[in-house]
């Protein structure tokens, strides 16, 4: 006999109330109505607008006083169903190609729905879940072709990586015990250096690390914004004649306003003969070496002593989901270890798991992503990620097509992925209108629900930037998009010259 | 006419292909199946044992090669159920008391299951999850007694919570452009100070931020596990006599061990005094001023310059999500601000949002974990939630009652909120043998499903620690609890009595 029938029914027990439904057949039924609601949304997302401004009574909705009586699920459904959930980003929609913003998938909703389920804490211990997240890494280790000895982490995205790969970088490199004296005691300034292209996470950390911004050393970039690898060699130098302590290069696997990817192997190479740490931003590039073609394109990556990247961009897994894997484990946990009375690793028991992920990054409580990778993985496999990043750079090769048999359009910078960087310029516009009617074009754009492209400035000018990190885009999507783009840009020249006429 | 419908028709579109179902209508049909097992899973969850051990041919099974090619749906779904699903962590049972880790409840999982189809970054922009945030934010500032006018931001826990606000107190308190020039450059090596009681994630925030662990100051507590208010004056003084600049204080509402709350008042007056930040960590111990009955037990709290809390853990809500608040916005923004050209706020279009999260912590990518506390607050109210957290720390002082009035136990600290720490010492045992008998009481209730506590050592003697963060627990749980540490005890007793006879 169950031990627990006798005290469910003992009387005490209805003088306690707990958040659980009073009804779960009413809480069944309504899952399963938001479950059709969620299919019913991503099946036809192509149908809808990609993107609508939120409408001001919207907004107003959402500055309502604090609950403090509660009201029936389904009422509160009902509420989110009216006011959040037409409102949406857009980026799970074909024609969403803005920052570097991922798709997500079905099964990795449904995933979600289980990992929450489940909902352990994934700091440690001797649970299915944490036995899942090791066998993730050690896919992504044999994906990225990264040493099978290096340890790992699944991370809230490409930030936190960054993060962890320059703080296990700092304190292994540093002269003396930094994790215990700080950088205050260290004897010489420490320095580190990337291209002028690399993501701003990596100057967020460089000042969250303590280092301060100014200990970033931006090096220019050539015409392909890849980093000069000789000004980076004079820029070592010239800090080792201040007196400085360069300790890490930081190389880009696919920039974010370009796609660019830093010359590795020659990276790779100078910081061994330097002794600098070699930490890879590889936020979505690093993905490219799932595909056979595109491999060659990041090589060199596979030899970096910490490797960040995206899964809930490339991998198009829902967010959030990133990894930072080291090759030297026990630096990687010496950086983030910090004992604890009540964390003994004892030798049996929950406590007795095999390993305990919060000494090796910033959480302590740690959810279970984890398992929509997995899932993901199992229902895909590495091949087709590779198809898909690799179609996703053939669109791109097609999109640049378009641009380059435009005469009005004008190729900003080369796209050796998957970002296109274009505008608008027919024959005698000069910069300063191109700017802005570029910049009209993709509020139209925009506004309009038909695409979302975000910006960027390369070289002082306003740039279209069309970055596909989605499963769902279709080569008429892109189409589209070109006419679109020609259209407005068109009609924008026409009422400014009547405009000029006028005046 | 949608303009799509005579796209979708296009010949060319079968070239390429989707990580979306071939058979949307089979996906449902899977989606519905795990819906109904995750009901079946919450609904039924007293009835399992709370843990046990994962087998050894589930662990195998989790160290599989990469799946190259992938598989049906429905199979990958099977292998979760059979593999991952039965081995979980135990924390949802009623019976689960160990560290401090929530319980979820089965609105939440449906809320994350709308969160991940929606999929939003939530690092900006005009989108109506960025307004759910808002919302969140000013509803938990209201709930907690914080100022209106304090930012905040959602993050994966209290360790980042913590260091946000310990990274926003370091640059603002800093002589001189921190941000920028990096601790290096600082002219006095900046210290800071906290109970010795306090949580890890302090000494990880002060390693991570260059400070050091060594410039923490470990202040040491009074019988009550407080910290000693007049050796954190000498010590501040010390420091300023040696030429060290104390810039922070670090207070606790309710300490990770033994729940105990630090004289919040005296620490924000003397940080007023000395011109020190004051930073509370809160994670668990911030929700009781909810509770009308508690709420003076936090008292002073609201006058912290910053407050982390979670609410994955007394908030019942599932992982991960936790809040970091800044009394000063502006101070909060510079330390994380990273101008980007690919993110420049734009005057209209999906850019032009409220605000940009990214902008105040450590992640650009963001998921919409604010959803599941906008749904969750709706369905219970602050009301309830206070309730239920005066419910878990009634079932403390009940618990402690229990302990009291049985001889063999021994409490080994005041429980002033939701912790209990005692353990089984009867007459006689000395205290060597009392700590093994307690780990293998402690491993036997683990290892037979009967309940999880945690454990940790108070003044070197190991301890037996029952957190109650859990919405399901009742009081005949408790009894259980104290039933089977003293028969699991007498045995152990026995057991080393009858070993001794024997030798």
């Amino acid at each position: 006999m169950n031990p627990n029938a006798k005290l469910d029914q003992d009387p005490r027990s209805t003088r306690e109330e707990s958040l659980d439904p009073q009804d779960w057949n009413e809480m069944r039924r309504l899952g399963h109505r938001m479950l059709d609601d969620a299919m019913d949304y991503l099946e036809h997302v192509r149908e809808r607008p990609v993107w609508k401004p939120v409408p001001e009574g919207t907004k107003r909705g959402l500055r309502a006083p604090l609950p403090v009586e509660g009201q029936d699920a389904g009422t509160v459904y009902e509420e989110f169903r009216r006011d959040v959930f037409p409102h949406t980003m857009g980026n799970i929609h074909p024609r969403f190609w803005g920052w570097v913003i991922g798709t997500g998938t079905p099964f990795g909703v449904l995933a979600d729905l289980m990992a929450s389920t489940m909902n352990p804490n994934m700091g440690g211990g001797d649970q299915g879940p944490n036995y899942v997240e090791l066998q993730v890494l050690s896919w992504l280790k044999e994906m990225l072709g990264y040493p099978a000895e290096a340890s790992g982490l699944l991370v809230s995205g490409g930030s936190m990586a960054n993060l962890v790969g320059m703080a296990v970088a700092r304190n292994a490199k540093a002269e003396g015990d930094l994790a215990q004296e700080g950088l205050k005691a260290a004897p010489r300034q420490m320095v580190l250096y990337a291209s002028a292209e690399t993501h701003n996470s990596v100057h967020k950390a460089a000042s969250l690390l303590g280092l301060g911004r100014g200990a970033l050393r931006e090096i220019p970039v050539d015409r392909a914004f890849q980093i000069d690898v000789e000004a980076l060699r004079r820029a070592i130098a010239e800090d080792r004649n201040a007196g400085r302590h360069p300790f890490c290069v930081v190389g880009n696997a696919g920039t974010v306003n370009t796609g660019a990817i830093d010359p590795l192997p020659e990276l790779a190479d100078l910081c061994k003969a330097e002794d600098l740490w070699f930490h890879v931003d590889g936020a979505f590039g690093a993905l490219a070496t799932v595909a056979p073609d595109l491999k060659p394109l990041v090589r060199g990556m596979e030899r970096a002593d910490s490797l960040a990247f995206d899964l809930h961009k490339w991998m198009y897994i829902p967010y959030e989901v990133g990894c930072a894997l080291v090759r030297w484990p026990e630096k990687h946990r010496a950086t983030f270890v910090a004992p604890a009375d009540y964390l003994a690793h004892l030798t049996r028991g929950l406590p007795a798991g095999p390993i305990w992920f919060s000494e090796y990054g910033v959480q302590l409580s740690r959810g279970f992503r984890a398992l929509k990778v997995w899932m993901s993985l199992k229902e895909h496999g590495a091949a087709k990620y590779g198809r898909l990043v690799a179609q996703n750079c053939e669109q791109t090769k097609y999109l640049v097509s378009l641009v380059e048999q435009e005469p009005d359009l004008e190729m900003m910078a080369p796209a050796p992925l998957n970002v296109t960087c274009f505008r608008f310029a027919p024959r005698g516009l000069d910069d300063a209108r191109a700017d802005a009617i570029n910049e009209e074009i993709l509020y139209g754009l925009q506004e309009s629900g038909t695409a979302v492209p975000s910006s960027t400035m390369l070289r002082g000018r306003f740039s279209l930037r069309v970055c596909i990190v989605n499963h769902r885009t279709r080569r008429e999507d892109l189409d589209l998009l070109v006419r679109e783009v020609l259209q407005r840009g068109r009609a924008a020249v026409t009422a400014v010259s009547e405009l000029a006429r006028g005046a």
